[in-house]
C-alpha cells in the first residue's frame, strides 16, 4: 500500500499510470501531475474505463521547485516517478530532497541549451540523498533501464567476467507517416544527430553521428534491419559498474526514409537548437519543427509491427569464451490495446512501474543515487515476465 | 535619352540596373527603388565601381499605390521596370495608370495566399492601358521572356505552322550548398510543388507535380540532366498567340539532392503557405524556411557551371515536318564577373533591360497589355546577341 506521484503526462506517463493502476495492492494511491492538467484528466478517464480504477490528477510546473515541493509536502507520497522531460530531472530531485521523498526517473539530465546528456549532474546528488536517507533510482525505462538489468543478469548468471556489450534497439514499427518521431521529436533528433561515442579499451571514443552501421536479423521473425551505432546514456554507468568490459556499444535501427528526412532537416538548419530571429521573435528551429510533426501520442492507433530490444554480451565462463543474448519483443498493437500507447512508450513505462514497485516493496531500497545495474537483477527480471515484457535468452547468437 | 525607375533590389534588380547603366545613350537617368533602400545603395555602389556610372536610389513600398503614384508623379519616368515580387504586379500597374507611365515586368501576378499564377488578372488591364495610351509589356525575363521571343522567331523564320513546343530550362550550376534556391525560395518552392499543367489538343491537362521526367543532353558540352515537366506561365500566352500548337510543355532540370530536400521539406510541412500557430504567433512555414536558407544573392560568388535554356519547336515548312531548337548557354562565373550575380538572375535581368530598350526606342510601342511573342522578335533577338545572351539555332535536334 503506497502513494505515488507520477510527473509527466506524455506517452510514457500514460503507460506508467495505466500499469500502476493495474496493481492496486502496490500502488494504492496514484496522483498524475503535469504542467497541462487536461492531459492528466484525459489519461485518468482512459484508466477508469480500461482498468476500472480512479486516479487523481494535479497541475504542477515541475521546473518550479517551491511549487513542486509544496505539492509533495501536501501529498506526502512514498515515491515520485519522474517521466517529465530530461531537462527537469534536477529540479524534481531538488523538490524530493526538500520534501523527503524517494525519486525515480527514466532518462538522465540534459541541459536545455546543449545536446549533451551525462550522469555527472545527477551523480553529484549522491551524498545529499544518502544523508537524507532517501533513494533515487536513475534510468528505469527500457534503454536505459531494462538493458542495464539485462546486462547485470547476464553477468550474474552466465559469466565469470564480461568483455563486450552490444545493446541493440530495433523498432520494426510502421506508423504510415513519411516522417514522425516515436517520442518527443526534440529529444529524439538531438539524440540521433549527436556525435557517436562508444567505449573501447578503457575510454570513450568519438566517431561522427551514424557513421557505423551493420545489418541485424532479429529473432522471432521481427525482421532484418540496418542498425547504426550511436551514443546512449546507459553506456556511461555500465562501463563503470562492469569494469571488465573492454568494449561497449549501442545500436539503433533506422529506416532509410527516416534518415533521409533527418539529413535534409539537418542540412537546412531545421534541427538546430540555437534560436534564430524571425519576425522579431526568437525561434528555435527544432521546436518549430516539433510543432509541424505529428504528435507522438497520435501514432499509437496507427503503428503496426514489433520492437526488439536486447543485449548481446561476450565474456568468459569457466575459462571458455561465449556469447549470450537477452532480448524482449513487443507488438505495437498489443500495447495500444492494453494501455492506448505504441510499444516505444510501453517498453519505457513498464520498467518505470517495475522499478517503482521494487522500491515500494523494499526489494530495491538503499539511500543514495543508483543506476539500475547496481541492484539485484533477479526480482526485476521476474517482474518483466509478469507485467508485459517477457524476455528470452539465447546462447551463441552471433552478431 | 530616357528616364527609368527600376522597382526591386533583389538579384534580378541588380542585374537590370547594371545592364541599363551600361547603355547611357538609352537609359540616361536610372532610379533604383525598393522597400529597403540600403539594398539599392549597395547595388548603386557596385555600379559606380564596375560600370563607372552614378544611379539614384529611393525607398518605396510598391504595395502602397498612393505612395508609389506620388513617386512616379514626382519623377515622371518614361518607364517603370518592375522586378519586385509577383504579388506586387497589380499595385504597380495601378500606380503606372494613375501616373501615366509605361510598365514592364518579368513574372506574372500571383496572389499572396494561393500558389497559382495566371495572366487573367493582368490581361484584365488591357482596356485601361489602351484607353490611357500606355503600354504594359508582361514577362520580359528569360522564361517567360526570351523563350516567348525564341518561339515567335522560330515560327516566323522556320515554319509555316508550328505544332509542338518544348521549353527546356537546364541549370547545370553548382553552389556547393546541400540545399539553396537560386531565387526567392518562397517563389521557387511554390512553383516546383505546384501541380503540373501542359497543353495538349486544345486544353491544359493536369498531372501531379514532377511526375513526368526525361534525360536531356545539352549542346556545347553543358552536360546531361534529368528534366521534369512542370507548369510555367509562358505556356498560357503562347498557346493563345500560336493557336496551331497541338502540344506545349515546359521542362526544368533538377538534381536528385534538390528533389530529395524538396520532398522532405514538403513531407514535414515546411513548404506550406498556410500560417501555423507557434508561440502565440502566426508563422508561415515556407517563410521561416526562407529565413534559414542561404540568401540567393550570396550564391553568386560560389556558383560554377552553366545554364542552357531554349525552345524545341516542331511543325511544317513547305509541307515537310521538321524540328528547330534555339538555345542560349550562359556561364555563372562570367555573369558574376560582369554584374556580381549568377546566371539565373543574369538571364532574367538582361531581357528585362532589352524589353525596356525596345519600348524606349519606340521599336516595340503600342498601347495595351502585351506578351512578348506579340511583338516582332527580330530586334530583340539581335539585342540578345549584343548584350550578353548570344543564342544558337540547331535544326533537327532530337529530344
Amino acid at each position: 500500500m503506497a502513494k505515488v506521484i507520477i510527473i509527466g503526462a506524455g506517452g510514457v506517463g500514460g503507460v506508467v499510470a495505466h500499469k500502476c493502476a493495474q496493481l492496486p495492492a502496490v500502488f494504492s494511491d496514484i496522483l498524475l501531475a503535469s504542467r497541462s492538467e487536461d492531459k492528466c484528466v484525459a489519461i485518468a478517464a482512459d484508466i477508469e474505463r480500461m482498468q476500472g480504477r480512479v486516479i487523481r490528477t494535479a497541475q504542477v510546473d515541475a521546473d518550479n521547485v517551491p511549487e513542486l515541493t509544496a505539492l509533495l509536502e501536501a501529498e506526502r507520497p512514498d515515491l515520485v516517478i519522474n517521466v517529465a522531460l530530461p531537462y527537469q530531472d534536477l529540479h524534481i530531485m531538488d523538490a524530493c530532497l526538500a520534501a523527503g521523498v524517494d525519486y525515480l526517473d527514466t532518462a538522465n539530465y540534459e541541459p536545455l541549451d546543449t545536446a549533451k546528456f551525462e550522469y555527472k549532474w545527477q551523480w553529484a546528488y549522491r551524498e545529499k540523498f544518502e544523508r537524507a536517507g532517501l533513494m533515487a533510482l536513475l534510468g528505469s525505462g527500457f534503454d536505459p533501464g531494462a538493458t542495464n538489468v539485462f546486462t547485470a543478469w547476464i553477468a550474474k548468471h552466465h559469466f565469470d567476467e564480461i568483455h563486450t556489450l552490444d545493446i541493440i534497439d530495433v523498432n520494426g514499427g510502421n506508423h504510415g507517416y513519411p516522417f514522425a518521431t516515436n517520442f518527443n521529436p526534440e529529444i529524439n533528433i538531438r539524440e540521433v544527430t549527436a556525435e557517436c561515442r562508444h567505449f573501447e579499451n578503457g575510454e570513450f571514443v568519438a566517431t561522427p553521428a551514424m557513421s557505423e552501421k551493420m545489418e541485424f536479423t532479429c529473432p522471432e521473425g521481427v525482421g532484418t534491419y540496418n542498425i547504426y551505432r550511436m551514443y546512449h546514456e546507459e553506456l556511461e554507468s555500465l562501463v563503470v559498474n562492469f569494469p571488465t568490459l573492454k568494449k561497449a556499444q549501442f545500436w539503433m535501427s533506422f529506416g532509410d526514409s527516416y534518415l533521409k528526412h533527418l539529413e535534409v532537416l539537418g542540412n537546412v538548419g531545421m534541427t538546430g537548437i540555437e534560436p534564430v530571429e524571425f519576425q522579431g521573435q526568437q525561434i528555435v528551429p527544432i521546436q518549430f519543427l516539433k510543432a509541424l510533426l505529428p504528435d507522438p501520442a497520435s501514432l499509437g492507433p496507427r503503428t503496426v509491427g514489433k520492437t526488439c530490444i536486447g543485449c548481446v554480451v561476450t565474456g568468459i565462463k569457466d575459462g571458455v569464451e561465449k556469447t549470450v543474448y537477452v532480448y524482449q519483443v513487443k507488438d505495437h498493437q498489443d500495447c495500444y490495446k492494453e494501455v492506448q500507447s505504441q510499444a516505444i512508450s510501453y517498453t519505457t513505462g513498464v520498467p518505470a512501474m517495475i522499478g517503482a514497485k521494487m522500491m515500494l516493496e523494499g526489494i530495491w531500497k538503499k539511500p543514495g543515487v543508483w543506476n539500475m545495474e547496481q541492484m539485484d537483477p533477479d526480482p526485476f527480471m521476474a517482474d518483466l515476465n509478469k507485467y508485459g515484457l517477457p524476455w528470452t535468452v539465447i546462447e551463441d547468437y552471433k552478431l
